[in-house]
């Protein structure tokens, strides 16, 4: 969608929601806001219950919200079901959009190229490689490199210094930000016998879904000999790894600076909290949900709710002594276990003493 | 500043830093290095307490020290308070930079730009945006993609490949390293009721204050609604990555690979360790100090040292069962707990049943 | 190494290994495999012995296996010591790389440069600073920027979208993926009085030796006095973060995602697992192995294999129960040792008192 303007009547956006408007249809609105920052022109909504009280001092032009928080306040509300997800559909005609779409006379294009002529923008700088694909409503800024024999789907948008190695195929409807690598090839070597390594050379590459987002600065990397595969809905936060022949299954979203090693499958519809790392060669299954800084060593074939680590600071003075006992909590096990037997034996011992002597 | 020659009198130096030379005057310096490796024509200087052995037999042709180091060894001295920060302003001197600036006809400048005409440097393959300002002295390295609307102030440097989304607006006399990505879209999704998500627009931008450095290949989101914000003073190493609407404050110091999630406030002269990761939605005091490798899930109200983590190596079996143990610490404690109860009753029970039997 | 072809005879393939053959010596091999779904125009290998079990049904058109391996199974053997060593080398065959090498006129070359004319490919809107020397046989791809005085040695590939600063010396034979940045300032400053930041201007490099690899996003700090030095057959994987003055030694392979802190010293023939992080100022000796995710606080002087850490998830319920208890492991620990010395005390003095009174 292309917005020329960002002004728009309560009636237009609440048929946009196709949701109930209670308060003046005419009332414009040109932007929004948070329920306690909102002004006259702005629209806010309420999501999070700790945000209700705000209701009543809101100088918002319309609130979304649901049914069960109306009340009789003075403004304008449009009643949905889900007020956090009107309100990401509602971001959509605010966004500012180029309105044409050309492609310069600076970009590189290889041979035999197949690029759609159809509302597709490719900015200067931009080099692409040959055999190349690119369908309708492809959005290309600039300095982004595409390698040989590349595939780009409708309706994808490559941010600037994006940097597609060959081979790779992303899906309808994307959004690459700047900075990531896709395609780059995956970590494998095998040790000679003097101790240096032979490169073993990637043959896969990556394959991307339908309305994938991926965050800036994000690597994925090439299969080794398969591919690496990012399924549709898939979202990627920024400066996340992911290793070769990795699958990460449709709807799963990551948050940013998580890693995901070589050859393991992420199921669908989980969610991996940031700065989480997952090892090699395992398995998550669907609905998982890993919370943040988590390090995962096995596989986890149960859905649920999974944490590791030791997060939640205390004074350094403290921390300090900690991990000294952490480093010997083995040790501590084993002390505790001598004492329980120590005290069961000794209670028994004691008692039968005691009660020969009483 | 711009250095023809990176050659100075011991007299020009000192006479830089507003200091006492003890020495010759006359001594040509040529560079800086430790004071354990440093030649005659360079100069060193002595910080840390415990490279004041080396001053007996230092090559240097100079040392910066502090009054209460100096002694009767034969080479020139700086003298200083804090010989550091000297060292530190002395390091400017010797940097070799451009000397002239041009605007290449290689870079794409877009419409109603304001670029100043003051000594501004912009390379070859740079594309700049629509109604784009760029202050006197800002140099713009290779292959730098400005987007619409950005405003970049004196004397700021963006080294090549940088990123910069619509509506960036960067302080004067930053520096920004190659890779970075200012801008890219935070990262918000609200759920659709069949599992996939939908996109909330990020609005916001992102304003970066006077003085702030940003390490290669960091990246800073846009706000959701609100602008992200990083005060002046800031130093952002490496690979940081800070989420949607986060506030940095004044002389915050941040070291890489850290990672702060989106609304996250934090104050003025903290100072975060690396590989630190702080969450969503909190906020962090003036003058706290976090060390690195810590995971701060909650606010922190007071300035202090603060520490998280199970850092510190162990050969690997040992640390395998601390693992198992770690995984089980509630139970332990539980049983230990348990233990304590068990000794109380029973010395209690036992010494007055002994007392009887006394 | 150009291939034309991909498609090789077994014949050729064992001569190119100097390995032996059983089997038809014709048969055409198009690619590379897993052992469980290779075709008759793949190669597969037995490597992980868990393997084993598919040599009886593979259609695989020849395996590359250990003579210990060997059975009398029907498809075409390559017998070789270490199939897994062998396999990294067939992978070098089939590799699509590009033909010719030319030196686009879209890209920008500084003054006196030196670019070897003998098959250097140079992309289009590479920018080349000046005073570069370029030796025989490197690739560069589109949109790469190099700095002056840097020395780029025989046979490397820079892929698109890497940021080399002023004086980088690399060596032969290396390979360096999209979106590394090497030579870009080491975080360093010193505070002044008002709480502020003066900047150490960074005035060492880097030098990367032959045979490195540089996985994507990885960044590389040049020294501040002294040069950061990465030596020969270093492979360091993606998003990986190595500090100022940190010297890597000789055949060291480093996993993504890693962190070294300044000025610290990693030995030979080390592995360093993903996700870990090295403290600054610090020494690892040769053959070192580190686990991934571990922090490595101090200085390991013994080969050994080293980890840290409280990884391996646990359901939510559980982990949040043990980071309270981690938060106070050293006074479970103190009150362990107190409950160690009742119980000794208790034992003691108690079967005196029992001693006494039977």
């Amino acid at each position: 969608m292309i917005n020329i303007k960002t002004e728009y009547s309560l009636k237009f956006l609440s048929e946009y929601l196709d949701a109930k408007l209670i308060g003046n249809a005419n009332t414009i609105i040109k932007g929004i806001a948070p329920i306690d920052s909102a002004n006259e022109s702005q629209l806010s909504f309420i999501h999070n219950p700790k945000y209700i009280k705000h209701l009543k001092e809101t100088r918002a032009g319309a609130v979304l919200l649901n049914q069960k928080h109306i009340d009789s306040f003075a403004t304008n509300y449009i009643v949905v079901e889900d007020p956090y997800l009107a309100y990401a559909r509602l971001t959509n005609l605010f966004v500012v959009k180029k309105t044409e779409a050309t492609i310069s006379d600076r970009a590189v294009i290889g041979k035999n190229c197949k690029i759609s002529n159809l509302n597709v923008d490719i900015a200067p700088n931009v080099v692409i490689g040959d055999n190349v694909t690119i369908e309708d409503n492809v959005v290309i800024n600039a300095s982004v490199v595409i390698g040989n024999n590349a595939y780009i789907k409708s309706g994808t948008v490559l941010n600037s210094n994006v940097s597609i190695y060959n081979n790779v195929q992303i899906g309808c409807n994307c959004i690459i930000h700047s900075g990531v690598v896709i395609g780059a090839d995956g970590f494998g070597f095998a040790k000679r016998k003097d101790g240096s390594w032979s490169k073993i050379h990637q043959l896969g590459t990556v394959r991307i879904g339908d309305d994938v987002e991926i965050g800036a600065n994000t690597t994925i990397d090439c299969g080794a000999l398969n591919d690496t595969i990012i399924a549709d809905g898939v979202k990627l936060d920024n400066q996340i790894q992911i290793g070769h022949n990795v699958e990460i299954g449709k709807n799963t979203i990551m948050a940013g600076c998580s890693a995901v090693a070589g050859s393991t499958k992420i199921g669908a519809n989980c969610a991996i909290g940031g700065f989480s790392v997952i090892a090699g060669h395992i398995s998550i299954c669907d609905n998982s949900m890993i919370t943040g800084g988590s390090g995962v060593a096995s596989s986890i074939n149960e859905p649920g709710v999974y944490s590791s680590g030791a997060s939640g600071v205390v004074p350094n003075s403290i921390w300090r002594k900690n991990v000294v006992r952490y480093k010997s909590l083995d040790q501590m096990f084993k002390r505790l276990k001598k004492l329980e037997t120590q005290m069961e034996k000794f209670t028994t011992t004691d008692n039968k003493e005691l009660e020969n002597v009483l």
